[in-house]
């Protein structure tokens, strides 16, 4: 396939602005040809436009036809699977095995909204039948269910150009919700964005659909995710990547006249607690099991564990500073992020009280990061608030503690975050019941004896948590309920069968799970 | 009982502050005894304090002791209900027989949320069992449920002196998630709330839980609202009332170093439409129902019809004006509330292409309101934004079309509300399918051949719409639902059973409905 550099507006190439914005290859440090066009004001209005007439068809297709879209788009992206996972591998210096696997998920979890849309539950409808008789007024006939929102902009995250971008978990919910879907592009990747693209555009024309269901903006300038964040027909926003761009796209969707939400999932330090028990039967395996979780993929996962927490945690320290000293370097997704992990981890370093181990050497040709482990006590970590905030990259900030009080106040001290982990045997989790529960406040899941990289793809998984480790914990970006970040309930009051949704008629035609009169049946 | 016109502060009375709120009677036009103190900074700051720690406690309490703890309250209101109808009536002109259905409906809230917290399947418990053997990676075990979020702020309404004030169904939600609630009193109604607070705290004590569980303070100022949403221990805000109030909270809320939801119903014009069939068969019976629905109360309500939409609407209109110009003055809740009523009606008089008609002579001595009926052609109504926005009273603004081309404009052209009701046949329901998807977009419950005042309280009512109806049109403020306001879901991955929450644990020891490997299941 021939990329083009064009913008993909309902289904129709667009290039009206300045081609400004190149891939690049971090491994060799090369550009990539062509250049991609930045979408224009107008390009980004077509886009809606086109995505609010294409809603008055897409939210009534039926649950089959819907869920025919999303498996139309896996299949697409399988058949471009090779030069998407070449392009992808080119522009992000992840490896082809990782990118195959990522491909694999990211046709799973539209063939996973797919299943759910055709089952049709999701839609919570409840009902609650009228009561004519009842005094000292009658009960009115009331049925509700989740209805699609309209437009939704979904920004792509550069650290999984696959399973977080254009055809990723928020344009799958959003879609599985009937809702149009804008995607701006993220820079870092614009040619695996196109392939991807045109592969969701070739769906959605097979699937008989309004071009207007999908389109892709280009775009490297904040001007261009405002304007489709602030555009009057986006009617939600879902965003993975840093918290100052998630921030910003929060602050001005909710300037705006008619406030919009904001799903934005913006990483965190993900603490791992290692208590006595684990450390006295496992230490070196921890240890092993850590290293490999903070270096995994250069370190560039939102599930990183940024802090390791210890009591007495003497053995932990000597083993990870054998190990981080001979972790070989990694290549980052592009040199703005190796730029701003050398000066976080520079910054760490400079701070009095913590010592630092680097791993072997890198070359910047191939935009190769060094590893690092930072140690520092309860008080250090403490006192120095930006040990608390997440460094992006292969890194971590072991803590170590003098007793349980110290570690308690240093899970005090967390912000919210996507996962918290805690190592220990069944008597530590008695023990340091008090502190599991300070963590569970503060965290989307709670991990026992593993690690916190690898996010199961499934109906209980939670990947999000208390701010700033999202803009909104009561949702999730990965799995079934992520779905419901782009629907709203509507009820209808006194309405003949007829004429309401195939959901909420008597008989229940499409067999779906309903709350009647407050009980869940199936009649 | 006396009431002192004290904060009431984890269960503790408090009066730092000026003495400088007073309760008002409509009816007599008189200044209420005694004088209520303003909350200071100091008192806010202690009743977030002790609200936060009386959660560490709160948060584990079975669901039986939560719902207990529901139905005490309901109990305690009941004990002093006498007094508390008293006492409303006179500081908001409601009648006796109103405020007394009203305290029903209060208690029957507290009933409602105690019986689904008593079940308990409202956490949504979803289990995905581990599968060791998967390829390439073994499937953890996953789990997952709603958690309470910690203190909640409430924002009561004048218009509901007690279902939606004090113990409130923002209150009563608050508590099922099992989260404690500041109160910040409405000034309109400041001994009610007294009352309403002393009898919460009463059923707190007697459940023997901190007295941090539930406080409320007063405060007639901006400062004194804007210090409880800033404060860095609130964690949410439930609030009903104006547009303007609701978005200042809202903007302040969203300003936070870390931002917190809040969910604002704000009102709006609750359009009713009334269709050709309709209209033949029973023009003057809908016009009778109408002119009820919207002087009911003196037009107090959210949910008051502020736009009527007709075909070639002549025999309504000269009913309407009929009955709109025999319609007695009613009482509103206060003098400033009047006022706003008075200039929003005469800024609608003086546009040149809207007719008015005014209802029965009003005692200013009384805080009487007039009735008003304003009548113009769609044109009128899509060329003055205003006409639009709603006024809070009894007046609503009768909309004549030429042609199902401006009924539909005239639909396109309204702002998200609460509600929107149709008036038609079933001939007309087949007809008019499109302004149907049209209304449905726009609201949150959508009603046949009935009034929008009058909300059910039950599992499917949808008491929220797109802005500016409410904030989070995801959300409801009424029924079962409103407890998802206040909880969020946290995963526990690979945990044993015995350290879970019971809900998550194997063999479901509380009998709930759970969602395991993806089915719904009570085994």
């Amino acid at each position: 396939m021939t990329i083009t550099g064009k913008n993909l507006i309902g289904g129709e190439e667009s290039g009206e602005g300045e081609a400004t914005i190149f891939g690049f290859d971090p491994r060799r440090g090369e550009k990539l040809e062509p250049a991609f066009c930045e979408a224009t004001p107008n390009e980004i209005d077509r886009a809606l436009q086109s995505a609010q007439e294409a809603f008055e068809v897409f939210r009534a297709v039926s649950r089959e036809d819907c869920a025919a879209l999303l498996d139309r788009i896996a299949s697409a992206l399988n058949e471009t699977g090779g030069e998407l996972v070449e392009r992808a591998a080119q522009e992000t210096g992840l490896g082809t095995d990782r990118l195959t696997g990522e491909l694999g998920r990211t046709m799973g979890q539209l063939r996973m909204f797919a299943g759910l849309v055709s089952e049709g539950s999701w839609v919570d409808a409840r009902i609650d039948r009228a009561q004519p008789g009842r005094k000292p007024l009658p009960k009115p006939d009331i049925r509700r269910m989740l209805v699609p929102i309209g437009p939704v902009a979904v920004f792509g995250a550069s650290n999984f150009p696959l399973a977080f971008s254009v055809a990723g978990g928020d344009t799958a919910s959003g879609l599985a919700a009937r809702n149009p879907v804008v995607v701006k592009a993220h820079p870092a990747h614009p040619g695996a964005s196109e392939i991807a693209a045109r592969a969701i555009s070739r769906a959605v024309a097979e699937s008989g659909l309004p071009g207007g269901v999908f389109s892709m903006v280009h775009g490297a300038s904040p001007a261009v995710s405002l304007k489709v964040v602030e555009h009057p027909l986006t009617r939600a926003v879902g965003f993975t990547g840093s918290l100052t761009a998630g921030r910003a796209l929060f602050d001005a969707a909710m300037r705006r006249p008619e406030p919009i939400p904001v799903y934005a999932e913006m990483g965190s330090v993900n603490p791992v607690f290692v208590l006595p028990g684990a450390m006295a039967e496992k230490a070196a395996a921890i240890a092993q099991g850590l290293r490999q979780s903070v270096t995994l993929g250069a370190g560039q996962f939102c599930t990183n564990p940024g802090v390791v927490v210890c009591l007495r945690g003497e053995e932990m320290r000597t083993q990870l500073r054998a190990l981080f000293g001979e972790s070989p370097a990694g290549t980052m997704l592009h040199p703005g992020i190796l730029r701003s992990y050398e000066q976080g981890v520079s910054e760490h370093a400079k701070l009095g009280d913590v010592s630092a181990t680097r791993g072997g050497e890198a070359a910047a040709a191939r935009t190769e990061a060094r590893a690092a482990l930072f140690e520092v006590g309860a008080g250090g970590f403490l006192g120095h608030e930006r040990l608390r905030r997440e460094v992006f990259g292969p890194c971590t900030v072991l803590v170590d503690c003098a007793g349980r009080e110290e570690l308690e106040q240093v899970a005090r001290s967390l912000e919210g975050t996507l996962t918290a982990t805690v190592w220990g045997t069944e008597q530590d989790l008695a023990e340091y019941k008090g502190l599991l529960e300070l963590l569970a406040a503060k965290t989307g899941r709670l991990i026992f004896n593993g690690y916190p990289t690898g996010v199961e793809v499934c109906p209980s998984m939670q990947h999000g948590g208390p701010y700033p480790a999202t803009t909104d914990a009561k949702f999730t970006s990965v799995g079934t309920a992520a779905i419901l970040r782009f629907a709203r309930p509507v009820a209808y009051q006194n309405f003949p069968s007829s004429a309401l949704p195939l959901e909420l008629r008597d008989g229940n035609p499409l067999g779906i799970w309903r709350t009647v009169d407050g009980a869940l049946t199936r009649e």
